[in-house]
């Protein structure tokens, strides 16, 4: 069964809940739009999916169809089961926080990944002293040889979907990316909506 | 003013307090042990140094020579002011815990990254309730096209050395990686002690 479709808006936060055995399907509606997406134990805040641990788990840096999200304890948090896009979803650079915008020059407020993850939670009741890494899902961050990244807009097309399926009880936080000052999201540095819904196992 | 070196021992951790402008230097004695290492402000642990920030700040998945760890609220906390070894080191994998080490079947109880880390901390008084990702000096893991790593003996020679500058007070910690089932501290999998010393600036 899959519940209705919603909408998370360009530049906002979601935290949505999932039994074991649900999943979530991400949207990009648009096809230009970065997700980050972190997950959080349900009945532990404290065990949050760990992106060193699943680089190290999947003895990849990206995360494919079939890989899972691995906890800071080494059990299986999510396991990508559907991805439609053309992948490469980007494990290796920060969600972006207000400092970050602040060293960008942007010229006062502007709204962040980081705060977004730490507000979604907050209307739940969770709170964390810190900020882990994310899984940036549809962003395209080329590596060279020698190390360096660059940030260029995705490769997904409109439509394309990732499929996450919850190994255990799990929250999981969606931010629609709000960076407006590099390409990440896309040729016209335009924050979009995103799609999702909760599929039941 | 360079003060006295001290030995590490192999599969140990400590917890070293710089004052800003104080350097320490890491040594690669037998050339084949990996170190993690952290770095937390002296003032707020909370503010710990975050390799995704820091991938971010250099645009570099690799921390060479002149680049900083930056922090989760993206403050220079450490620069790499020298390295004597061919570098490389590594940002991808989670420093190893208990449970890893449990999943690679060795066995009953080992020594891990991760307990060193927090119990060099708590001979500090410090607690933290997580364990951030570490920066895995001298370890050596090659990234594939696809995505795939692997793990293999560091390419750093006898005599090697690192040396971090602390660019606010700071706790660094560092942990000579207790890893004897994989190949990443030698080809003989033996765990081996580091030298370390302080320098003023």
């Amino acid at each position: 069964m899959e519940c209705p479709g919603q909408i998370l808006p360009a530049a906002r936060g979601v935290a949505v809940m999932l039994r074991r055995g649900q999943a979530i399907r991400i949207e990009n509606i648009f096809g230009s739009q970065v997700v980050d997406a972190w997950a959080l134990s349900a009945e532990d805040p404290l065990e949050y999916a760990s992106i060193e641990h699943t680089r190290s788990w999947n003895s990849s840096i990206f995360v494919e169809k079939g890989m899972a999200l691995i906890s800071i304890r080494r059990r299986p948090m999510l396991t990508m089961v559907a991805d439609s896009s053309p992948g490469r979803h980007d494990t290796q650079l920060c969600p972006c926080s207000a400092e970050l915008y602040q060293q960008l020059n942007c010229g006062g407020p502007h709204r962040s990944c980081t705060d977004n993850f730490h507000e979604a939670l907050g209307r739940l009741g969770v709170t964390l002293p810190f900020t882990p890494a994310s899984l940036n899902l549809f962003m395209n961050v080329p590596i060279a040889e020698d190390g360096g990244v660059t940030r260029v807009p995705p490769v997904s097309k409109a439509g394309d979907s990732v499929t996450l399926r919850a190994e255990m009880d799990v929250t999981v936080v969606l931010s629609a990316c709000p960076q407006d000052i590099t390409p990440i999201n896309g040729a016209d540095h335009t924050p979009r909506d995103i799609g999702f819904a909760v599929l039941d196992g």
